[in-house]
């Protein structure tokens, strides 16, 4: 396997002429937008590229992706994956290229290599920065169709420059973005500033009825499995839903309670640094990293709840 | 009244030897981070400078102002104002300076002049950006407590990047402040991703009680003075709540209707482009553009949210 510059996955580009570009099971705005943005600008380039339809992509970021896909990669093309840690992240359907990736465009710092060639830079916020600067090298003029697709990638995955991941190199792509006539504040409207009738009902419902610990510095959320089909939510509404007892003044640590189908009860934490929120997780089998853990338990909400309880007033 | 370029600006700081800045009434972000700014750079070049204390900097924002500020200005003060879009914005404390204010560097394109020379760009999203363009032509090299200061000015006036006023020039300062340490992520925690309980508990007072019309298209939000009183909200709490139910998926126009003490109706709307928000307030005596408009009214909350209804409904 050899890891290339920029510059050298620019030459790689310019090296071929028929391109398959493959993205992530469950696609999120970055491996969309890097698709897109990278077969935009080969066919800048005068080659023949596209991406392969994957049924996955959802409807926030379909449209990036109009006139631009094919069902199946060609025996002559050169097949590109961006945003893929590892074969495991491919959907079913790109299986069968699994061994044919000739190049891997990829942020993840800690993934599996598969391919010949790859440019990885793990401290690169999103794979669309990784593109906008091979694209950059090649002298592919931005245009707002591929400014659009590179910042979808990048602020999705920097969550609107609020993430611990935003570089100087991020803003630097926004800028590029912005200049070439990406339409920041609307998709910005669309990604980041509108929220679901029912996300918020959720968000009420935990507000009213989570219990404070420690002066409001622990948070417990019991979320009873009959108040999610009361209010109707979506596995969408439900994303991250962990995260926001957390955002809440002075809450350092913060545990989400949610009950499965089967009774038994999925517990998230995430705490400030300095607390722990892994400890807590495994006292349940579970594990994560000191910001961010979880665990699932056989115990009912109730219990859970007692438990955790008890495991948090020990940190 | 004289115009001046950045470099004209600059050439005027140049020139001058002492500086006292002044910051605006009701104190936020933007006045705060570009008086800081200024007043570090100015240190920089070897001039003295102080900002004056202004009684309203809150908790928020004084920390940028540690070791920088001043009671009062000196009689060979030169008085250079930041952010203050007219004499009226000055508190109190600073009118006695009204008629020595010598420079005025602001972004309010249909400000009051009151000032000999001002540089003034109506199409910058913060004042901190005038600043930071004013330093680099200076020569002024950016320190991690420069940045931050020009970070916080301008990521509070464009909404963390999410209001319609970001351009690309906001990301390549925000790139700028990055690169020169400013700790990007620890600051949008801080100011962007906490809310308080208190506010938290009022959104979720509008979302279980808002009157949503026309398959949830329009929203009518009131809110009574006792439950503002029950739930202990503050004016902070307070600031910017019209514009929550906007964010709510499929609400293209919302009213927000809060009790003053005296028993009156004070009506916020905010509207999608399409809609008219000001013809709506209009009916009220009320006036503001169409994408967000105000207006005050005798009528008690039951009645104003019956009348308020009948003018949406006729939109």
């Amino acid at each position: 396997m050899k890891i290339l510059t920029r510059a050298e996955a620019a030459g790689f580009l310019l090296a071929h002429d028929n391109f398959a570009i493959l993205t992530h099971r469950r696609p999120d705005g970055d491996t969309v937008g890097s698709a897109a943005a990278l077969c935009l600008g080969l066919r800048k380039l005068g080659k023949t590229a596209h991406v392969l339809e994957n049924a996955e992509v959802t409807a926030r970021f379909s449209w990036l992706l109009e006139g631009l896909t094919k069902q199946e990669a060609a025996q002559n093309d050169t097949i590109v994956s961006v945003d893929v840690a590892s074969p495991g992240m491919l959907p079913k359907a790109f299986e069968i290229y699994k061994d044919r990736v000739a190049l891997r465009i990829d942020h993840h710092a800690s993934a599996t290599s598969f391919t010949d060639e790859e440019l990885v830079d793990g401290g690169s916020a999103s794979c669309a920065e990784l593109v906008c600067d091979v694209l950059t090298i090649l002298g592919i003029p931005m245009d707002k169709q591929i400014a659009e697709a590179v910042y979808v990638g990048m602020s999705t995955d920097t969550g609107c420059f609020r993430f611990a991941n935003t570089t100087a190199h991020s803003f630097t792509v926004a800028a590029v973005c912005a200049q070439a006539g990406a339409e920041i504040y609307r998709l910005n409207q669309a990604l980041f500033e509108t929220v679901t009738l029912t996300k918020l009902k959720m968000q009420s419902f935990i507000v009213e009825n989570m219990k404070l610990l420690r002066d409001g510095r622990f948070a417990i959320c019991p979320i009873p499995r009959a108040v999610e089909e009361a209010i109707g939510v979506t596995e969408d509404d439900m994303d991250n839903i962990s995260s926001f007892p957390r955002t809440i003044a002075g809450v350092e640590m913060a545990a989400t309670l949610r009950q499965t189908k089967d009774g038994d009860t999925k517990i998230s934490v995430r705490a400030v640094p300095g607390l722990d929120a892994a400890a807590i997780c495994a006292k349940f089998g579970g594990g994560g990293h000191k910001g961010a853990a979880g665990a699932s338990t056989h115990l009912g909400l109730d219990e859970a709840v007692k438990a955790v309880e008890e495991a948090m007033l020990e940190q």
